[in-house]
C-alpha cells in the first residue's frame, strides 16, 4: 500500500542489487519510517526476533527470503533454517516457509540453480501472501458495499483491533484488505482504530497504514468501542486472527473478545478476516485448547512513544505494582458473524468452514 | 487509608495551623507523593481545575474547605462560590457543597461564628463522605465474605475499573471500600486493576492506593478482563459510578460497559458501589438521556508516565491521526448484579432503589 504516496510492500529485493533484501523496520513506526537492508542470515534472525518484521504473513515471507540469502552466502542450510526457526518458535508460517524452501532448494542441482530456485520460491511465498490478502479483500468488500448501499452511500464506520494490516503481511493485510479495497473503489469508509494496549499496534501501525494510504480513521482507547457501538457509531467490526480453529473459535489479540461481546449486544456484524494459513485444522475447542501466551509485565507497566524527538518508554504504574500480560484471547464462534477468507465468506462453524476447505474434511472426520 | 504505613485522608486541616488545608497532589501519583498547602480560594480553584484533587466525594469536600478559607480570608462569599463552581461545572457535589456552606455561613451572626460554622461544616462534609464510604464498605464486605466462604477461604479475585478508591473520596472509596474492609478483616482478596486508558487512573491511582495499603493486586491492560473472566480468574467485579439513574443505569468511566458484558457472559457478579449522592433522581433512561462528555484528543494520542525521573508525555499515534476521547459510557441495568450503597445492597432497578430511598419515591411517582 502507499507510503508518502508511493506503493510499498513490507519486504522486497533491493532495486539493482539481488544480494540485499529490504524491510521497513516496524519498531520505529509511526514516528520514524526506516528502511533496513538485510544481507545475512543473522540480519534476518535479528529482524524477526526483534520484531522489526512481525505478523504471520510477513514472518513467513521474511523466512523465505532469509533462506535465499543463506544459499546465496553459501551457508549451511539446515543450520540457517534452525537459526531462523528459533527466533519466533510459535509462528507457524516461519517453519512452514523454511521447510518449503529447503525442499525446493534441495531439489535443485547446482549452486546457480539453487540460488535461482531459492529466489523464485521466496518471491512466490511473498506473492502468494499478497495474493491471498487481495482475494480476501475482494470478498470482504461485498459486505462493506452492502452496508454502504443500505446507508445510501453514507460513510461506513468500521471498527478494528490491533494490526491485521498490510504491515502484518506482505501487502493489503487481512482485516484491512476489504477496507483498502472499498476505499480504493471510492466507497466512503471510516475506521475506528483501537489503540490496542499494551503494545499499541493499533495506535502505532494501523493508524499509520491508514493515514499513509489516505483512509479516514480515528484512534480510540480500547475502552471506547462498546460505547460507540451502543450509540450507533459502528456499522461493522473486522479483525484479524492469530489462529482460528476449524470449528470457528478465534484467537486474536487480547481484547478482541470484549469487542465481539459488544457487537453481539448491539446487533453489529463482527467479521474475522484470515488467509487459510491461519486456520488450525486440529483444534476443536478454542477456549479449552488454545494456550494463551503470557508476555513480560514491562509491556503493561510502560508505554512507548515519542518524547523530545526520541522513542522512549514511560512508566505508568507504581514501580512495585505487579502486572500481568496475556497476549491473546479467544472469541467463541457464537459471537462471530462470518469469516472472510481468500476463498470466500463462510460462517464460523465447522460445517461452513469445511465446505470452503473440503480438503481438510477427512482430517477431522 | 495508609500511605507509607501512616493513615491519610485525601484532604485535611494542617496540624497546628487552621489557616491551611492540605491535599495530596494527585497529578504526580504514583510516581511522586506530594502534599500541597491550600491557603486561598485561588489555591482551591486551581487544585480542583487542574485535577490535583478529583473524584465526586473529594471535589465536594474540597469545595467545603474552600468556602471556609473564603470566610477566613474575608472574601466575598458569593464571588468565591461562583469561582469554585466554575472549575468543574458538571461536578454535582461541587455546587452542592458550596450551597450548603453558604446556607450555614449566612445563618451565623458574626465573623467569629461564621468562621467556626464554616470550619465545622467543611469537616462535616468530609466526615459524612468518609462515613458513607465506610458504611458502603460494611455492606459490600458481605458479598466478598460469601464468595470467600464458597471458595473455602481461597483468594477472592476482584476486578475493578478506573479509580473509585479513597483518592476519589475523602477516605475508603466506593468500589474499594468493601475491598479494604475485607482485607483489613484478613479475608484474602486480590484485585485486578484495569489500567483505564486514556487517563490511566487505574494504573496511576488504584494500583498506588492498593500498594500503599498492602492489598494484593495486579495491573492489567483494559483488554485483558474478558479473557480473565472467561478462564475463571475473576470472582466478582466492583466499579464506581459518576452518575446512576434511579432506574439503575450506570454512567461510569469509558470501558465499564465492556467489562459488564464480559461478566454477564461468564456469570460473574458485577456490582456498582456508590454513595447515594451519585444517584440521579431525574433521569430514567441512562443510554438515551445521559450526555457523554468528550475530552481532548491529546489524552488518547499521548500517555503520561515517568521517564528519566521526570513525568512526561509520549506520543503514541501518528502525529496527524485524529483521535476521539469519550470519557464515560453507560452500562444498562440488565448487566448489573447489584448496587452497594451506604444504606445497603439493592438491585439495579427502580423498585429496589426506591425501596432503599423511599424519600425520592414521590419525585418519580
Amino acid at each position: 500500500m502507499n507510503v508518502n504516496g508511493k506503493p510499498y510492500r513490507t519486504i522486497w529485493v533491493k532495486e539493482g542489487n539481488e544480494r540485499v533484501i529490504q524491510i521497513i523496520d516496524q519498531r520505529y513506526l509511526p514516528h520514524k519510517f526506516i528502511i533496513e537492508d538485510l544481507k545475512s542470515v543473522d540480519d534476518f534472525a535479528v529482524a524477526i526476533k526483534d520484531m522489526r518484521v512481525r505478523g504471520a504473513g510477513l514472518i513467513g515471507a521474511a523466512a523465505g527470503f532469509g533462506m535465499y540469502i543463506a544459499v546465496l552466502n553459501g551457508n549451511n542450510l539446515n543450520e540457517a533454517g534452525e537459526k531462523l526457526k528459533a527466533t519466533r518458535p510459535t509462528a507457524v508460517n516461519l517453519a512452514w516457509a523454511i521447510d518449503r524452501q529447503l525442499t525446493a532448494i534441495n531439489s535443485s542441482k547446482n549452486l546457480e540453480n539453487k540460488v535461482k530456485t531459492a529466489l523464485e520460491t521466496a518471491k512466490n511465498i511473498a506473492d502468494e501472501d499478497a495474493d491471498f490478502c487481495k482475494k480476501l479483500g475482494n470478498h470482504g468488500i461485498k459486505i462493506i458495499e452492502k452496508i454502504s448501499k443500505k446507508k445510501n452511500g453514507k460513510v461506513v464506520n468500521i471498527l478494528t483491533h490491533c494490526n491485521a494490516g498490510w504491515l502484518a503481511f506482505v501487502d493489503y493485510g487481512s482485516a484491512t484488505a476489504p477496507i483498502y479495497a472499498a476505499h480504493d473503489k471510492n466507497i466512503k469508509v471510516h475506521v475506528w482504530v483501537d489503540e490496542t494496549r499494551p503494545r499499541n499496534q493499533g495506535a502505532n501501525l494501523t493508524a499509520w497504514e491508514l493515514l499513509q494510504h489516505g483512509v479516514p480513521h480515528t484512534v480510540i482507547s480500547d475502552n471506547a468501542g462498546g460505547h460507540l457501538m451502543q450509540r450507533g457509531m459502528v456499522d461493522m467490526c473486522i479483525v484479524g486472527t492469530d489462529r482460528t480453529t476449524y470449528t470457528g473459535d478465534v484467537a486474536n489479540k487480547i481484547g478482541t473478545y470484549l469487542k465481539a461481546l459488544a457487537a453481539k449486544d448491539n446487533n453489529i456484524p463482527f467479521y474475522v478476516a484470515l488467509p487459510s494459513s491461519s486456520f488450525d485444522w486440529k483444534i476443536k475447542d478454542g477456549i479449552k485448547e488454545i494456550q494463551i501466551e503470557q508476555r513480560g509485565d514491562e509491556e503493561v507497566k510502560y508505554a512507548q512513544g515519542l518524547v523530545d524527538n526520541q522513542i522512549k518508554k514511560v512508566l505508568l504504574t507504581p514501580k512495585n505494582s505487579p502486572a500481568a500480560n496475556f497476549a491473546f484471547d479467544v472469541t467463541p464462534r457464537r459471537l462471530i458473524t462470518g469469516l472472510i477468507t481468500e476463498r470466500g465468506i463462510c460462517n464460523a462453524n465447522e460445517k461452513s468452514i469445511l465446505n470452503l476447505y473440503p480438503e481438510y474434511r477427512q482430517q477431522n472426520g
